[in-house]
């Protein structure tokens, strides 16, 4: 029997509502009719009230010898205030293959962070008439992926100071003693983590007793040095208040404090992890040699050092499964991870992606989305998702503006509260010309991985054919395979049909095989300069800092990794103001950190906040539920 | 059509094996079947995976019009280290009153913090053949309500600091403007919380253009005085390093630091309003009037002033949900909130309660958990949970162990690590008779409510006939309607059978009102002076911190509420080591708070940790997946 049909058309709006009152006003499907149009039965996915499902990883198991299907990825040019659509994009183009072109597809997508939601961004379901419902529930806690994450990285948290806490006040005997307390029968037993760090050690005993005096220190004390611990705690919370502070002032505590600080619980390495992870035993060896810092002797300490390898999959072993959930056409999205893109590698799951692509299966699509630019979600896309999950994507689509090339182009800056300029809101070809110059880069740039390029034009009222036309031109004078203009957000799917199209001859025509931007047996700084080389850096500099962290990870056995930059999205330069495609700048690096266990080094060029804040007036001030229907109110 | 039977006989092992084996080797019902057995549809519940299902609220509504079942409240003697087995109890009886005595019956338990559950306590499913399983999920995220809690805790902390941030640095003007932006007409618009604020400052107006200067000081300007803050950040993890810290000292915060704290995520004044409400529009008004602090002019400031009383709901509106799940022997449990009894009211929450009266019915059994002794957690059940139900419990039972009762006799000390002491594991009567007085004041306490009081002796193989003989007279002599001796850690069920006749009688033969131990509407004092007596104190001594804030909530008009003592658990005085039944004893209290969205003030007898830590060996190093069968290792 042929799995039902589940798409559905759009009854559309002339002006556009809000997007809540767009959501609000289709009733979704239950999510198990969604789950059987792409052949899941019951037993291959757990519900979560109505609208939500968790796709079990056993899935991807039971179809491993089956044919994937095309593999679409979604970035944008060099985002601007003004905004370009691309999660609209996403949703919109999948309404369009799966609503109106009868292909099957799945669009994946990034958990957003409850933070922003309350605070000044509001949600991140897609808008107008591409977005995925309930958008309340997709903007909310969805199934605990993300509380999940904060519960396991503050667990770590708390374990390493009370370790800590205690290696100061006990003999390496005592510490022993409570390490592995002897049972009823007097008989001692090393815990399974703690065969782990035995193996670290190079002692090969498995018998507690048996361990000499000198054995018993190096297995006992970590010997943390508080001063090298990178693992900071989480909150999914803007709390600016946490940024930093002091710890362990209590009496109890013994002046024991020290100086940390808070992170939003999606820049977790735990977040990192969960989106690179291809297992639930992978996911287990990837949390336990996550480095929290050095022994005073320098050497990394990890999860499993500290016992914690087991409990932290334990924490996770729900949230490893993607949710399922649907747009507003019917069409099937899976949810998972959602990492940022300028401090971490900010994209969403890749068992997501592959339980996806067998699901479509051959002639299907899968649309994932990849933050901001190609600098910053393409270029990790490529070099650290596709090569940890070994998958080749066909397409890149691209989305712009022409008002976001407009400001590329040298366009007035727009200040939150004032009236829009008139330069952005009538016609000004000069400006988008100038501005293709962000777009070609961006499309270079994602040509370099020999992947076919589509440019989407998210069009607004007051674009005029002359500015579209010099998009499409620049477009492929830049090597793009086709530029199409949508226009999703006022029409559903229908109005990115011809972008479905261009997609799908993008990927049926597509022949060459991935090229990584570097290689990884290459030194740390050789990969760095390459990557800089992308954004146009004419060199790299690096501070004092991270010439030593570079040395020491090397040091580590670290320099196989590959690398994250953790930058700005606002340019293709380290400087938020340099619109366009800025070159022959020297591209700073202030400091070099690392998640070992997601698996990549990652350099800080200049300063990027980790926890954002909440403005006078947060968005939390218009969320209310109307008692009468139980419907959420105010999210945006 | 006769709801299906889900009762199943369990083949009981000798030896009992530990918790976690027990459990797993039970393969649970899908929870629908348990829903079913309780004539629930579908539309009653949202499933969270295939054990476990939210109730839904309306359930409630729907069924408003028919009768109650029994109401059985279980508590226990004093704690000591030698444990009563509560839980299990409270479980062994349901499986009883269910599986053996064909009755409807529903367990409402508290859900346990994940703190404990990785720290030293581990799990709270009960133990041994009485049992909530699965016992994985029931310990771990459950179907994140604890984590919604944090969540919405956290975010009124974030709002509060950055609140007074951002009116340090803006004029009245200026601040107004940003609360109340223009929109592109050029008009200003109220949000729906802020009408309340309006309210509360006697403004009648709702445009916001009408407002005179002074009033838009007195809107705008909360003016929070940041020593009066009482409201902290939570985290389900413990963590002692952070029950006293620094916040804001990032550059950006500009000096403004404060010394604050964590508490575990339980202890949230929004698990206490979980726990009390009785509807989603009440839950709305109880999360708006919490109080955070005073302004500088002694006024409270409250989660509305702060314009967040809409979007906590919203936070919380599916945690409002109770959890079903079941018994190993196939019975229904409903899973919902959890506040520790010694430092909040300590009991389960009040619409998963009523929403089992009606779903057992008449002649069925609702068995509910209070924290704790009769002290704390059955007299916050009297007279703080009941009255704010309306709810009238027919029997109360007290779990009482020889073991324990020993202890209260002046048994010797329990060190952890070292052998029991011969004590304990061989006849003793006199040790025994002596502890009686403990349980004596437990039976006692509880009948001067009215309540009928069933004594429930968790008998272990080294208890002799003459011992528990002594505690079934002392028992009756005490007033208790009977007393039994239960095998239901290791019979399951079956070995509670005795127990759930004894309660079944009890209930038909419960006629007396329930008598709160005092009026509302008498001062703080006289209801502290009042519970104080109950205890055994033959007096009150208040601090001079007590005394002011005594004054200042009544001067705030909060002197109405009932009282929520924060006592030690461990004696009927403040002293832990205080065994038996102390009398005589002036009751100290240090300080007073007030947890006025939930509804009662707290007075602080002596000082109780709201964080707890971890030992050098926490549970989590035996916590970990059996890749090959997905089950969870090493929860106890």
């Amino acid at each position: 029997m042929a799995p039902p049909k589940t798409a559905r058309k759009l009854q559309v709006l002339s002006p556009v509502p809000a997007d809540i009152d767009i959501a609000n006003a289709v009733e979704p499907l239950h999510i198990s009719e969604i789950a059987a149009s792409l052949d899941l039965s019951p037993s291959h996915y757990d519900l979560y009230g109505k609208y939500k499902a968790k796709v079990l990883l056993s899935v991807f198991d039971e179809l491993q010898g089956s044919a994937d299907g095309y593999y679409v990825v979604v970035g944008g040019i060099t985002p601007t205030p003004l905004g370009e659509g691309k999660s609209t994009t996403t949703v919109g183009l999948c309404q369009a293959l799966g609503a109106f072109l009868d292909k099957k597809v799945v669009t994946c997508l990034r958990q957003p962070s409850q933070g922003p939601t309350f605070g000044i961004k509001g949600g991140a379901a897609g808008g107008g008439y591409s977005q995925v419902i309930p958008m309340d529930e997709f903007n909310l806690h969805l199934t605990g992926d993300i509380h999940a994450i904060t519960a396991a990285n503050n667990l770590l948290a708390a374990a390493i100071d009370t370790r800590i806490f205690h290696e100061a006040s006990q003999s390496d005997k005592a510490l022993f003693n409570r390490l592995c307390p002897p049972n009823k029968e007097g008989k001692r037993r090393f815990a399974d983590v703690m065969l782990r760090r035995l193996q670290k050690l190079g002692i090969s005993k498995s018998d507690p007793d048996e361990l000499t005096p000198d054995e018993i220190k190096k297995f006992a004390r970590l010997d943390i040095d508080p001063d090298s611990i990178t693992w900071r705690r989480v909150m999914d919370v803007n709390d600016r208040f946490l940024r930093k502070i002091t710890i362990g002032q209590g009496p109890e505590e013994k002046g024991m404090t020290r100086e940390t600080g808070f992170d939003i619980s999606v820049a977790s390495e735990i977040m990192a992890v969960l989106a690179l992870t291809t297992s639930l035993a992978d996911m287990r060896e990837r949390l336990g040699r996550m480095v929290i810092g050095n022994s005073k002797s320098g050497e990394p300490i990890t999860a499993d050092d500290l016992g914690l390898g087991g409990a932290l999959t334990v924490l996770m072993k729900d949230a490893i499964n993607p949710t399922l959930m649907q747009t507003l056409e019917g069409t099937p999205v899976l949810v998972h991870a959602g990492p940022f893109a300028n401090i971490a590698h900010g994209n969403s799951s890749i068992v997501a992606d592959k339980i996806a692509l067998k699901l479509v299966g051959p002639g299907g699509f899968v649309v994932t989305e990849a933050g901001f630019g190609a600098d910053i979600g393409a270029e990790k896309f490529m070099n650290i998702k596709c090569r940890y999950s070994a998958l080749v994507p066909q397409c890149a689509v691209i989305v712009a503006t022409i008002r976001a090339l407009k400001m590329h182009g040298g366009g007035p800056e727009v200040v939150a509260g004032r009236p829009l300029d008139h330069a952005y809101l009538s016609e000004n070809v000069a400006l988008v010309e100038a501005g293709c110059v962000n777009l070609a880069r961006h499309i270079s740039n994602t040509r370099a991985y020999g992947v076919n390029v589509v440019v989407a034009v998210n069009m607004f009222a007051s674009d005029s054919e002359s500015e579209l036309n010099v998009v499409r031109s620049a477009s492929l004078a830049a090597g793009a395979f086709d530029a199409v203009i949508c226009t999703h957000h006022a029409h559903g799917g229908k109005g990115a049909v011809d972008l479905g199209i261009a997609v799908q001859k993008a990927c049926e025509s597509q022949t060459e095989p991935l090229r990584f931007l570097y290689p990884l047996d290459i030194c740390i700084k050789e990969k760095i300069e390459a990557i800089a080389k992308s954004y146009g850096a004419s060199g790299v500099e690096y501070s004092e800092q991270a010439e030593k962290k570079i040395e020491m990870y090397t040091r580590q056995g670290f320099s196989d990794l590959p690398i994250c930059m953790a930058k700005t999205q606002y340019s293709f330069s380290h400087v938020p103001s340099q619109k366009g495609a800025p070159s022959g700048f020297v591209l700073p690096i202030r400091d070099v950190r690392a998640s070992i266990g997601a698996g990549f080094i990652y350099p800080l060029v200049g300063t990027m906040s980790t926890m954002p804040g909440l403005p006078t007036r947060p968005c939390f001030f218009d969320i209310d539920i109307d008692f009468s229907t139980g419907k959420v109110l105010g999210l945006s």
